[in-house]
């Protein structure tokens, strides 16, 4: 089970200090949906004028509170809105039934909260084609809602875990118009982690005032840069969901701001850096940096078919410098390339140009690189310039042992 | 290194019984390009008259003997046609002096065998990058070609091995016109495997004769039907290139015939599967089929997605009748499906229907299914009429220690 699993060797020391967001309050409790004896559902909740913006999964077979969410994102804003999540059960292909659990606890939401039904999202996670036992969740709605706090964010990214190894957090503090604005996030996720529109869960909040739609653009244009670039296993989850929401409690409005929207970067890719680290079985992490290509997309599909290559992953955890699988993976991933203008770095380290090994190139030292925890592949394509960074990490026999015995 | 490798448990209890195909000789020898003490070069030799037709890899990064074979397909059959392979180095990423190594080999081939340059198909297998020994070939090529002998196709499938755990070969005697046609085929690999337009190496060979356009159109025809229906890893070798040969040495042409057609696809096949069971760490054989998809396309994209997902593939090792991965791997597809009109069966176990698991379904018999040898994941869209069927196998402890520690 999950939470048996020892705590990844790429872990950070610690989790982060979050500190709080004005406008919104956390509440966790155990409900037992499939964990017992720990906190397996939170609640935030968001004062009115928070705006709400999100990206979801793309899988043609999303759960039932996925397609809620969608629908809800362009709500009215003077209501406020809730969040409610369980781990332990998706609610993902459980046909008429899950639909009815999510109205079930989206209704218990808005009676405890007094927040509208219409601006309660939701998120199920955990094993998927079995009922929720939403009845397990709705009866503890009340005593939720009574221990709601603006200082349990932390005890909120805990009780979303399913396979973490840890809990993931990200903070960031920045001045727009001489006035500080502050950003909270939280994730979780380790495996079917290859994005589409989000990631697993991830749920951002900011005292900052951004209008929806002004909201949406940035979540969606970030998502992209970050969540959309990480990848564990190439398998898409049916639950992916990201929330991002601007209580505006502040006053202050970012909408126009570059720096908010740098501050807002840093914590996306933060929280997809750990979900990376916590990918199942991870040993190392792994930057796949394609530059030289012929256009973004380009260089994004060249990027993401080294990072999914099972043969590049398990090269790396065998600490193998084996660049001939990354040019075999530029040259099965179906966007432009050309044998004979790559160049290939492993770290600082040039190991193949103009189609064949670099003379420079040491093997020892490439060797040694691979002993590094933190792990750089780049690539130029020598065909363009444009370029793209993903993040992704080993396959090693960690990844075998939780999948091929662990329901998930 | 490879042939330490234990042989896989899904081998076939024996190499099979390969008849004579007239027309075609063979000889094998060692010449130490990479692995010591056993043969590792092939050649045969084709008579004049002989047409040859071929599928290779569309890797962007193919190999100098691919490209050079794909230059030749066309050439005049009245010059017969030799097949020299070398197995340990696949001459792939090596730049110019990969260039100067085939023609070296074509040429050394020629001399010894009397067949133009035209004629001579080369194929390299084994670790990419690495400079190819060239002429620890061409110094054997006298001796090579004086041991030519018509029943040695047997020590030729053993020749072209890697990391293979046994000799591939299969057969087929079809009736044409109420005369006997043979066809007889070799094959190697176990890893890179997700062929596009070709697997691996291949080898075919019938005493049919068969008009160069129509062997070519016959064997694309096939090829996508049955190597180009497995993967192992969803890698893409730099080399994969199939030949299909027909010397005409019966003097029955077999162009038009059906049942040559067919004959010719349940040898592919063969070859394909038994591939696919020296899958690297393979302990399961698993056929994917997809029914009722909008176009033969998307039935593949779908029944590819299952096959080459990791978490089905964890759970088929861990005998876990998880659907739940399934659906998963149809929902990142990309390729139309609705939720709500899956059926998913494991062997004859209705498992999921309508959007949900079926009322019938009993999890134990499932898991007692999944501990069959051979599993076949069935999948209905319910969306259109198309079909396809896929093969693979699951993913292991195996596949990580033997591509965490060779270097392939």
């Amino acid at each position: 089970m999950a939470s048996s699993l020892p705590k990844s060797p790429l872990a950070p020391a610690a989790f982060p200090t979050l500190l709080e967001i004005d406008g919104v309050k956390f509440a966790t409790i155990s409900a037992a949906v499939k964990y017992q004896n720990r906190p397996d559902v939170m609640l935030a909740k968001c004062i009115p004028g928070t705006s709400i913006a999100g990206t979801f999964t793309q899988s043609a077979t999303r759960s039932a509170p996925v397609l809620d969410c969608q629908k809800k994102l362009g709500g009215s804003e003077q209501n406020g809105a809730a969040i409610l999540v369980n781990a332990g059960n998706a609610n993902a292909f459980t046909g008429q039934k899950g639909i009815e659990a999510v109205q079930a606890i989206v209704n218990a939401t808005s009676d405890a909260t007094q927040i509208p039904a219409g601006r309660v999202f939701t998120a199920s996670t955990g094993v998927i084609g079995e009922p929720l036992p939403f009845d397990r969740i709705t009866k503890k709605l009340t005593e939720l809602n009574a221990n709601l706090a603006p200082d349990k964010i932390t005890e909120a990214a805990t009780a979303i875990m399913t396979t973490d190894t840890y809990a993931k957090g990200a903070m960031a503090v920045c001045e727009v118009n001489g006035n500080k604005i502050k950003i909270a996030g939280i994730a979780k996720g380790s495996g079917m982690i290859a994005p589409n529109m989000a990631t697993m869960l991830v749920y951002i909040f900011t005292d900052a005032q951004v209008a929806q739609k002004k909201l949406q653009n940035i979540t969606t244009r970030l998502v992209n840069k970050t969540f959309n670039c990480i990848t564990v296993d190439s398998d898409t989850s049916t639950s992916d969901t990201l929330l991002f929401a601007a209580t505006g409690a502040s006053g202050i409005d970012a909408s126009e701001s570059t720096v908010f929207e740098s501050a807002v970067q840093s914590v996306m890719q933060d929280l997809a850096h750990q979900v990376v680290c916590d990918g199942e079985g991870a040993t190392k992490f792994v930057e796949i940096c394609v530059t030289g290509a012929t256009d973004e997309a380009s260089a994004k599909t060249h990027a993401m078919s080294i990072a999914n290559s099972p043969l590049v992953k398990t090269a790396i955890a065998g600490e193998d410098p084996n660049w001939g699988r990354v040019v075999m993976a530029i040259g099965k991933s179906g966007a432009p390339a050309d044998r004979d203008t790559l160049s290939i770095w492993f770290g600082d380290i040039l190991v193949a140009e103009n189609g064949w090994v670099s003379p420079s190139y040491e093997e020892d030292l490439a060797a040694k690189y691979m002993k590094s925890e933190h792990i750089c592949i780049r690539v130029d394509i020598g065909m363009g310039s444009s370029n793209m960074t993903v993040w992704t990490c080993d396959l090693t026999h960690g990844y075998i042992e939780i999948n091929a015995d662990y329901r998930s």
